[in-house]
């Protein structure tokens, strides 16, 4: 995989993979594993406890067919995959997880928890369904109670200090995050979608949040050291793609490459691994650091939350400062949220006059010259 | 319809039709009507503020196509065809509706509810994700929130003392339908399951609990004295089945009736409009009557909770009280929540030894043959 990106994102590319390695040598040393399935896990909360957090979001239609012994097949790939990989044990990540984390983000995950609980130890977060009033007083409870039951799991206390400098370490994440998303505003992009997808994707499999800071800097440095002495790894002509939607790893081949391979350009990920959770930040010198944290992740803008303002705003901000020529929103089959959303964002971008299309698809390769072709004509389009 | 029942439940198989009129009157004398959609939605605060219930559960394919303009097609044909009479105005209760109370409790509903409030009033109540710790407190301060809401919303306060009042009657009522349920727990059972589930679903449309609680009882007084009497409506070789899953009020006449037709006995009903949610009273003398109607509601065993243990213990103890030589799930197309809990029910009726047939259907008659020879099917092995 690393063959196909530009040098300065192979060690990207094989992050994932290397990870193995990385996670096994943590759980040899003592270390503790927390496999986890969504931007709203409180990250700062595992860090303080020291225990690495690690998605086990599947990507793979390989294990599906063991998932659908148990679960129905009309059901998002993504749960599907991930729980295929838990149940024939395929997966080092959950293999090497002492607690896996939930929460009751949508439907599928949510019942999916109650079966991958006969094998694992999952511990569930109730996330508010929407951010009205008091959410945030039972989220900020909620946190509380995770926190509590990690001390307990552990036997060590988390003290408040820590969490503060987790806050003060996943800021400085989140800001090197964002500061390589940014370099897409330039015209044309400084990179291809495809590649930085695959570096935001990569840095989850670090563990040492020092080490991600790092590297995305020097990424970030390198691509802009190049731009400005002339480089143009994507054409002046290349239209300006945002991508919307549900989390897109295991379809990133027949969407934003496909996307990329048709002359277009990938300028901004709105979603899960994208600028969504990125966006803000905690305040690690709030008088209350457990409300402050439960208030960066409740202000993610996700479709399981009702209503979903945060998204819209998001996606009116974000098209215009990215300057994109059209919108994809990239569905996964069954993900009803998303799906019954979409025709909100759909008007939003009606009423912004910028071309909108929706794909919905699953992991099977079947739909990828279909979907090549779709794609071909909304970029002709545009 | 009524030519089909029995001459004792005539009136009942008229009931949502003679609703229309009803609810017309209602509204001719000042009165206001609320529109719901869930059986965990507390009747007794509706009652207390002088507002009267009634379901907008769709229950006919005739309005999806409407709803598919703006839903997805893979989505619960409940959800779909309410959205379709809502979006096509062919709806006389949703017409008649003051407001519209919606919940947090599937994906689903939750999604459609924001695109139904450009429509119509629609009043949100979120409902705690599963019953564990503070749960009972949350769902107690959204009770009281809905009635405050509803004091506001129509200008009049709701005195406690209406709240107990409505609590009364309305255990009346569960009094009355449990009865009529019981009645079925006789060998051979007392009526078909067809005509009692018509009974308990036209009860919902009379409005006026008092006659509610004496048309239902009168019923059953019948039943029993034709049945003492000697009256045999159905065989005693009649396997004897018990349905549990989703809403079954849109494909009753291919599953239900189709059990009947080849020689089933429908003789439980756990579902939605079944003993699910009569099972449960509500303390009218207690110090918090507000948390003793949010408790009663809260003891719902739905597949929306997780963990349902709920659900589990319910139909452990169901299988035995009814004597079921069977059960048949029925589940509504894409209803995430079932298909996946369906893995636990098989599990268990495993467990007890109990035949199991899982059944996945929409609003369509496109799958009546293949329903109908897998249910023969079923029968026959039993």
């Amino acid at each position: 995989m690393s063959l196909q990106l530009p040098a300065q994102f192979a060690q990207f590319g094989d992050a994932r993979r290397n990870g193995f390695l990385r996670v096994k040598q943590i759980k040899e040393k003592g270390g503790k594993v927390a496999g986890t399935f969504c931007t709203f896990t409180p990250q700062e909360i595992l860090d303080a406890a020291g225990v690495s957090p690690v998605s086990l979001c599947g990507m793979s239609e390989e294990t599906i067919p063991a998932a659908e012994a148990h679960l129905p097949k009309n059901m998002c790939p993504l749960i599907k995959s991930s729980y295929g990989f838990a149940v024939s044990d395929k997966c080092p990540y959950t293999y090497f997880s002492d607690i896996i984390v939930g929460e009751t983000t949508c439907d599928g995950k949510k019942k999916m928890y109650e079966l991958l609980g006969k094998m694992k130890d999952v511990y569930l977060l109730h996330l508010p369904q929407g951010d009205r009033e008091h959410a945030l007083d039972h989220w900020t409870e909620e946190v509380g109670r995770f926190r509590d039951f990690l001390e307990e799991r552990f036997g060590e206390e988390i003290p408040e200090g820590k969490i503060r400098e987790a806050a003060r370490l996943r800021n400085r994440e989140r800001v090197a995050r964002r500061r390589l998303m940014e370099l897409q505003k330039a015209q044309p992009p400084m990179s291809s979608g495809y590649a930085l997808y695959k570096a935001l994707e990569g840095a989850g499999f670090y563990f040492d949040v020092e080490e991600v800071c790092r590297e995305l800097t020097r990424l970030a440095d390198n691509i802009e050291a190049d731009y400005a002495a002339g480089s143009r790894p994507v054409s002046e002509n290349a239209k300006r793609i945002l991508i919307t939607g549900c989390p897109i790893g295991g379809v990133l081949e027949k969407t934003v490459k496909a996307i990329e391979a048709a002359g277009g350009a990938v300028v901004c990920f709105e979603n899960c691994s994208g600028i969504k959770a990125a966006l803000d930040d905690v305040n690690p010198e709030a008088e209350d650091i457990l409300r402050a944290v439960a208030e960066k992740y409740l202000k993610i803008g996700c479709a399981v939350m009702t209503p979903d303002a945060r998204r819209m705003e998001l996606l009116r901000r974000l098209v215009r400062e990215y300057n994109a020529d059209g919108v994809v929103e990239i569905d996964l089959q069954a993900c009803t949220t998303y799906s019954v959303e979409s025709y909100t964002v759909r008007k939003l971008m009606e009423e912004m006059e910028i071309p909108y299309m929706a794909i919905e698809t699953d992991y099977s390769a079947s739909d990828s010259g279909q979907l090549a072709t779709r794609l071909e004509a909304f970029l002709e389009m545009l």
